[in-house]
């Protein structure tokens, strides 16, 4: 059953009901100002920081649900009896005789009708704006004329989320408001320690506002029958103390057929420290810089324009890779929606969705380490900064602070260090880098350890750091110990939690020279590899010869200590005994070992990989996705710690984790097998999902962090939609390794690895400033490929760069052996 | 305006209409198992930490307010179209042809009629027991028989409320029940560390049951219309995972004139941390010894019985003194409401309320030691544990910790210590004891420092210490050091706080060798007196003259540096400047150090007293009660702090901070201006100000820790009811200072200062195991006291115990020179 459909021409995905399973939300923002919105207009926004610079407040777990946004009432001033209503359904949820929501790349738009009045209202926030515009278009379909009036409504949250939602013997007495020639602006706490107001404001002259949340809805009630609109009549609140919001009250009087739009802009605005207030000496917010921002943006010419600019921004953003394959729900994601995603886990890490508070986590180093597998694709400017930032918060031991607080960009203390895989992912990231880019002065960049000024050293230190970081830290098996934990968060094999409250991670009660990772094993296996590469580029060939050492040596160990027989062992626990393993009754396998020494080409010369990736298809195949262990814990146990606390089938413990489904897709291009690479693909793929909406449940154009498996008791839910290192890995997946569109130091690789039905497809891609127009066309099984450039054969599968200022490249692949 | 009425015979407020300013709220539960409950039902319940074992979701602050709770809903099954209600108004608000809400001391009957049935239901928690009970009596008054649906609602919090409102990428995933004989379980994270699980059961043959909100609500639906109500029809969901509820529903058939009783019994259970599941090996709890439990609650004698049980408890507790006096407002508080309060802030300390959200605080240093003064006449056997927690939390510098954890009675090293009048409440909150109980043996208990095993030294010393710490810390004028504030946690005079973010107390930013209190000064020369009194006492004499040379010390700085001409200043900043002084435009006079100085007898000599007890008066003196200073401060200043972050008029910064009045009351009484003193009392009494409920808006049974002051845009809105020193205060205040019934260490002082149009009043009171019957009559003018006991002048005005088994003294004072 679906809700909706994807409209692919106008890239927007375009919900035909109000009442999807979940708010099926949309991220607005690309700069700083920032927000999540829900098909029914809920949601809420910050300024760059979701915890500590919140613009509008937002209940979350709420029933309703989602009951909190960026609310427009409609009222018909001439019924007899109050009629008034939503026209986004929420809050009011009044039957609609018509409803669209268009969730599009940076706007969503909701149009609707009712009693032949058609209400669109487009969101969006302009291109290096901290503001938000809401464009509302009425029109009046009746035969006769209408006399309406339109209500805005956004509740304020008083900036720090956390103590807004907790702090309330001094939150109540301090919101304060100013309204001034109609525009409402939210100033609590401006008078003390804020540079630092938001606005809100509306292109119509008004007939009234208000401020304080108890007079708009009237004494214990809700925002779906406020007494303000219920009336007809605002109350002109000023608030002071309690509960401040913005409202503003238009009367229209719209003749048959006529239409009129009204503005809202929705903003933030910082001033200068010492000249926040005017006139100087009172409390009266310095409006001179804001009032030329607000004029602007209630322009309608400069409205159109600006939607306009973030719509040609995106298409200029996917431009970047375009193709054409004979599978939908390839081409859709790919062109257009695991893009987006790319940028929303870029921007917001794990902080802000319908399932992160925006409150506990800040930007998590393995986490935007492997975003950025993706996102080098897009921008690459801002990817080298992200690096960068990240290698700032390495330690000098080599070790990572396993999250950092983007707006200080420092480690977070209380979670610290010791997830022992952390620093390996940055060697990924910066070699991912190094290919998508060819910019290798990246790597002499004098970069802290823990922001410690005169710590500085190299990126390609950094780098060298990470990998000796692991070695340093082998365990009896010679395997890499696993510390706090490796990739999976919820495995804690030192920790040892026995009481509520702690924090399974960082409760750590073992030395931790025994527990180790055959996980960390692949991923070592994998970045020294490419680190190799490096050295050999950089001529550094002793150590290049030296790490191979170690690279074989951890082969080596791989395939005895970590293989189980027919496949990879997951880890060995405190005591020695080994997880993912047929001695085991509970995790007898696990995905992640297989999908990383696969990858890492690991049993790919001896049968192994084959062997492994049969058992993961047994074991772990299910149709919503591959799950993450088989079978799951069904009791907590203190040495494997968070991932036996979950019930079996979810979340670590046995459900579909997607963030691991694409590490089996490459394995299986790695092993040449195209069809069940893009089953795989398909399967976790959120368009190939739509079908079946009512039991997916989340958002049809986005990734969920994890999917109920086959020991749920709802298998194929999914949760935790958009913010997963999903979206990354995917994206890798689908267009380096199924589609085999591969960047390398030295060229585009064509290797695709597709089904035998697939005759042919085609992709554009930008790559180092050059376009590439690549038509692949199958000429008999099998994946061997043979490349023509600009009409002439080439060796090999790589199409090198251009010389000479060519600024586009014609290549015809021909796959199979005929 | 009133919304109710006192029902002093039954010990009860009533509220006759749902609707009140704010919710209106009452405590259950006295040992272990708390919860708050509104006059609609609202509110939530926990086991001993209200962040921690929080039993019920609350959602703070939301629109419609307090609309989570102890919900029941009926329904008319005879009716045509769908017809539900809710007895206690929320959450449907559907308007009721009766209502009433009877807070009374440890429960709530909440009693509505509607189309003829009406629904009484009484809530509470059993003495002893872990458990709240809701005790519905339904009648059907109808000329004809009538078919009901009953269903019950509660949801469930998943125990950690800071988790429950913020962790949704795992909350959502870890909700588990059980419903096994019509008895739901919720059991979230019992699988894993947890020994604690709750239940929810129902003394009635369930028609159906739900456990799972979606379910139970329908999509998008609120607590306002489920639709399983809606339908009369439970869906018998079980939750595994998103929002776990508990919802029974019984179907009832009523006759003419019918009554039937339904009984619901939510609770909390521990299982022995070996034996959780049964049978052992699987998942299922073990309800062996809980069921028992269940068993009996759900029978109604014993129900009756427990509710009888509690309410004679409270009768026993409020025998320890009764008054009867010419004004009811005294009357009604010292009887009943005040010393309800003294409980509820013993319990609570400042962790939930209406206004604080049970997740941040823990008990703080100087409240509890505060509150103590109030509480020991009530339960000296708490006060004497709670006094020894609070001295372990002290630091072997003298130094407290500001706030320490009620579970783990460890100090809070976030907040840390350096508040520096802290220590000396903890000789205040002793020597109350001493006086109240003649327990000498506790000055002997050893009490570590900072809970540090090996540091133990007794009582005695720690109290030494307090002492010692403001000596130690003297500033330039030889005052104290203020440290990060004094009792006014927002005068920070060495904290500089320039980011929003930032503590405003924590932040400290200087060295603190500058600025002084003379609130402080005041304090120690309060505590020293006690202190020396002890001394004398235990024959300790050097101690004590060295103590009272500190005072006679402290007292000429506090007349010269301390005193600014007709008022005590307040302080001297980091730049040495004075805060509250004639110097100053804004603060000129604050009110702690006029209180606290002529309590401690500074000035009460020369005039200074009355001097500043006059310009209080003038400057400070408003209908609603003193505030707390004038002007209020207009805009932040870096170098005072918080106090200058809140708008004119409210909380520190000009607020009626009632917690200060009652020591202007007890100045007032020294001065021996009984009118004044009594003037003072009524003005924040808050059965006195009933009735302007619609001005107040606060519990007219509870006092506020604020009304809004004369500076403010609404003066007279209280804020932050229920948990605030106020209570202990006014306590102390108005029975020991105007009454004059005041404890010593040699007997019952009897030195009333009333007013002169007072020609008598009775006191009851239980001191030491002994009953005094008092009779005070107006002989004269004055307050000079004549003392008959049992018939025979005594000489002075304190009544020593009398020996030899006698348990009943009658006394006669004589009050005037005639």
């Amino acid at each position: 059953m679906r809700f909706g459909f994807f409209d692919d021409l106008h890239l927007e995905y375009v919900i035909t009901r109000p009442d999807t399973p979940l708010p099926w939300i949309n991220y607005l923002g690309t700069e700083s100002y920032f927000g999540i919105i829900s098909n029914t207009a809920g949601g809420y926004s910050f300024y760059k920081d979701a915890r500590l610079r919140r613009l509008i407040r937002f209940r979350y777990n709420n029933a309703p649900l989602d009951g909190n946004g960026r609310y427009v009432y409609l009222r018909d001033d001439d019924a007899a009896q109050p009629d008034f209503w939503s026209p986004t359904w929420q809050p009011t949820r009044t039957p609609l005789d018509a409803y669209t929501c268009r969730h599009g790349l940076g706007y969503t738009r909701i149009a609707s009708q009712r009693k032949g009045i058609t209400c669109e209202t487009t969101y969006f926030v302009p291109l290096g704006q901290d503001l938000e515009v809401w464009d509302v278009h009425l029109t009046n379909q009746r035969g006769t004329a209408a006399n309406l009036s339109l209500f805005s409504a956004v509740e304020f949250c008083l900036w720090d989320a956390f103590d807004d939602a907790n702090n309330f013997q001094r939150n109540y007495s301090i919101g304060e408001v100013e309204v001034v020639d109609g525009v409402i602006y939210h100033k609590s706490e401006y008078r003390e320690r804020r540079d630092h107001f938001a606005y809100f404001a509306c292109s119509e002259p008004l007939a009234g506002y208000d401020t304080q949340r108890e007079d708009f809805l009237g004494p214990y009630r809700g925002w779906d029958a406020p007494a303000a609109v219920e009336e007809g009549k605002a109350r002109q609140s000023l608030a002071l103390g309690w509960q401040p919001m913005g409202s503003h009250h238009v009367r229209l009087h719209l003749e048959p057929g006529e239409s009129k739009r009204v503005i809202f802009v929705l903003g933030y605005h910082e001033n200068p420290e010492n000249d926040k207030f005017d006139p100087a000496g009172t409390q009266t917010i310095n409006k001179k810089t804001v009032l030329p921002v607000i004029r602007r943006f209630l322009q309608p010419d400069v409205v159109s324009q600006a939607l306009a600019d973030i719509q040609q921004y995106w298409r200029n953003l996917l431009q970047g890779m375009q193709v054409d394959t004979p599978n939908e729900h390839a081409n859709r994601m790919i062109n257009i929606w695991n893009v987006y995603q790319l940028m929303v886990t870029f921007n917001f890490s794990r902080s802000s969705s319908y399932f992160e508070s925006g409150v506990g986590r800040g930007m998590g180093f393995r986490d935007s380490a492997q975003d950025l597998l993706g996102f080098v694709q897009l921008d690459a400017q801002r990817a080298r900064q992200r690096i960068l930032d990240l290698a700032a918060t390495q330690m000098a031991s080599g070790g990572a602070y396993h999250q950092y607080q983007p707006l200080t960009k420092r480690g977070n203390h209380d979670v610290g260090s010791n997830f022992n895989d952390d620093p390996l992912w940055l060697v990924l990231a910066v070699t991912a880098y190094l290919k998508e880019s060819g910019d290798w002065s990246i790597l002499q960049e004098q970069v802290p350890f823990d922001l410690e000024h005169g710590s500085e050293d190299s990126l390609l230190a950094h780098m060298e750091r990470s990998l000796n970081y692991t070695q340093e830290r082998l365990g009896p098996h010679g395997l890499p110990l696993i510390g706090r934990a490796d990739w999976n968060d919820c495995l804690n094999l030192n920790c040892f939690s026995d009481k509520p409250g702690q924090s399974f991670q960082t409760t750590t009660n073992r030395e931790g020279k025994v527990a180790e990772s055959v996980f960390i094993g692949g991923l070592f296996v994998l970045a020294a590899a490419e680190m190799e590469a490096v050295y050999d580029r950089l001529g550094l060939t002793a150590k290049a010869a030296e790490l191979a050492a170690q690279r074989v040596n951890m082969r080596a160990v791989l395939n005895t200590a970590g293989w189980d027989g027919s496949w990879f062992r997951r880890a060995y626990d405190h005591f020695g005994n080994p997880l993912g393993s047929q001695e085991c009754t509970e995790g007898q396998i696990f995905v992640e070992p297989q999908g990383m020494c696969v990858m890492a080409g690991v049993g790919l010369e001896d049968g192994r990989a084959e062997s492994a990736l049969n058992a993961v298809r047994e074991h772990l195949g299910t149709p919503h996705g591959v799950v993450v262990l088989w079978p799951a814990f069904k009791q907590y146990y203190l040495h494997i710690g968070e991932i036996s606390s979950y019930p079996p089938g979810y979340k670590e413990n046995g459900s579909v984790f997607c963030h691991t489904n694409p590490w089996i897709q490459i394995a299986e291009a790695r092993l040449g097998r195209g069809e069940r690479a893009l089953d795989y693909y398909l399967r976790i793929n959120p368009s190939a999902r739509e079908e079946i909406s009512e039991v997916h449940r989340c958002e049809p154009y986005a990734y969920a962090q994890m999917i109920a498996g086959k020991e749920a008791v709802k298998p194929g839910e999914a949760k935790n939609s958009w913010l997963t290192g999903t979206a990354a890995w995917s994206y890798v997946a689908v267009t380096q390794w199924i589609l085999g569109i591969r960047p390398t130091f030295d060229g585009l690789k064509i290797a695709p690895v597709v089904p035998e039905d697939w005759t042919a497809f085609d992709v554009q891609r930008t790559f180092r400033g050059v376009r590439y127009f690549i038509h692949v066309e199958r000429v008999g099984a099998g994946n061997a490929v043979r490349l023509e450039v600009e009409g002439a054969p080439v060796e090999g599968d790589v199409v090198g760069i251009p010389s000479g200022g060519q600024t586009e490249v014609r290549v015809r692949a021909y796959l199979g052996t005929a």
